[in-house]
């Protein structure tokens, strides 16, 4: 039995005191992996989101602080609208090779990795630390947590022992668990999370930055994009379900690029009576993505019937055709799952 | 010295430990005060919010668990889009007098118990909880602690060591939290705050009934109304100052009342140019109810020149006079108050 088997956490497990001991040692055994090492390459997914690169570069900022070189990458371009962390511009700025120690935050499986799969997998020791319950195990040693709510609570809990935390490292990983909870409103927010949020925030973590700079940090085309987005609303099955569009059209009257989507349809989510809210966002003539998200039904079934797929509450496909066609089709998909 | 003088709290106290023994004295005494009573009133303040339902049904929950006869009033109707709370009939639901124990929560000062400060007057103990630097320490007993986010978290500490949280009153705690700290996104929201939330989440406060029923439901006609409300801004000084104007009209064509238009001043903070959004609601012909927020320079000197004020960082007043004049009169204030 090695460790990375060992540390894959289950519900008995957790109440079982052996585990517990196995688990501490694993939290020490981050930091001492980071000690023995001179050179660390840190990856996180492509498209990276706030969780991403909040572990990421807390992990970077711990490791310089013990005097090691990193190189913190992602295949994929800087994000853009994450650009108001401090140390954003280290993100894909390439400095060393030879590395000792690779460590990858945020990744569900080895594929999240993109081009940098293969670097990774040249260094002597790789790490994997993350959250999500489908997790393929694919490092050297795993430190997957999925009743943790993000990437960021699990490097809290790694280093938190370790009196390396100071106020940016705070502010980075109270990020990711702010972004990956929807601010402490998700079900993945657990009294630990709190916990954890609480302490970040006596570490000297920078909440009102957070909150300034990211959640209150739309642009007026933005803002005014919101505005069609929501007139674009259909409600159908007694206002059960809410198809919004966004059409190429909408988005070059508002000055906006698709990254601008991001969040819309928690406009639908945020209807009483809706339990099923979907955003299709025109991509090309007659073709479509759309996103669903749901209250409780399985909305991958849904997805699964276009060739996407995803998890229960939020999936997404494309779908090709007539505006009507492709609505009428939705709605059918999410009324067939219902039906089940 | 009386206990009610030494239980305000300074900064200075904060740090005194002989405050501290005297702050314990003071959360040993809430229970004690409502165990030694048979009947007891809880007033909360005009138009409640989350923060004053909370607080208040916490405590009569409490003090029922203790076998007390509990009347818990306001001097306004109940707040229909607070109709989720469990409890929510039992507010103004008036069974008892002859009360021995007054409680007030959530109060700034003894007004804000408009009709039901006579009643509460003639208690022979009065009990005062509240989070307001301002407060006026009306009561006999003033438990007030400007440093705390919310009235509910005042009561959390004063209770917490008691056993008595079961998982009802953690819901009721934690809404008041969430709420008064815009779910934990305002400057109030302290590592405290969020150690209290956690607290609350680990005895059973329901995050999911919180967030479904009041964070998520909003009706198709209040999300229509926030569309025009959108569409309606105007941007001022280099798109510093937003203001967005809620007419008569709007909320016939989009079926809405009053209430509805709660919280739409958000969306002009939530743009990261602004540092001043306002919100205009027609009030009458020709008459704005108008309210300023602001994320740093003070708006309570704007509404003053209208004749009203408020906070900081928040402040309202009305303005009569035709749209337009009443637009740039508004733009003049808050351009005033920058110069200065």
């Amino acid at each position: 039995m090695n460790l990375s088997s060992i540390l894959r956490c289950s519900t008995a497990q957790k109440s079982n005191p052996y585990w517990r001991t196995l688990r501490t040692v694993a939290a020490t055994t981050v930091i001492e992996s980071i000690k023995k090492s001179a050179r660390i390459l840190i990856v996180c997914h492509i498209r990276p989101d706030g969780d991403s690169l909040g572990s990421g570069f807390a992990l970077k900022k711990v490791a310089e602080k013990l005097g090691k070189q990193v190189d913190f990458v992602t295949d994929s371009d800087r994000p853009s609208h994450y650009s108001f962390i401090k140390c954003f511009y280290e993100l894909n700025d390439k400095k060393y090779s030879g590395y000792d120690l690779g460590i990858a935050v945020d990744c569900a499986d080895d594929t999240r990795l993109g081009k940098w799969l293969s670097v990774f997998n040249k260094c002597p020791n790789t790490i994997n630390i993350d959250h999500h319950r489908t997790n393929n195990r694919f490092a050297k040693v795993n430190y997957v947590y999925p009743e943790k709510s993000s990437a960021c609570e699990v490097v809290y809990d790694l280093i938190s022992g370790d009196d390396v935390i100071d106020a940016d490292i705070a502010t980075l990983l109270y990020l990711g668990i702010s972004t990956d909870t929807g601010n402490f409103m998700h079900n993945n927010t657990k009294p630990e999370t709190l916990a954890a949020a609480s302490k970040l925030l006596a570490l000297g973590a920078d909440l009102e930055a957070i909150v300034n700079d990211f959640y209150k940090n739309n642009t007026k085309n933005k803002i005014m994009l919101t505005a069609k987005a929501i007139e674009s609303m259909r409600f159908f099955k007694d206002d059960y379900i809410v198809i919004m569009t966004i059409t190429r059209k909408m988005l070059e009257e508002c000055g906006c690029d698709i990254t601008d989507t991001e969040g819309l349809i928690d406009y639908g989510m945020s209807i009483g009576s809706v339990g099923v809210a979907v955003c299709m966002t025109e991509q090309n003539v007659r073709s479509y993505k759309v996103s669903y998200r749901s209250k409780g039904i399985d909305v991958s079934v849904a997805a699964l019937m276009f060739g996407g797929g995803g998890h229960k509450l939020a999936a997404g496909c494309v779908v090709n055709g007539h505006y009507e066609d492709v609505v009428r089709k939705i709605v059918k998909s999410v009324t067939d799952g219902i039906a089940e």
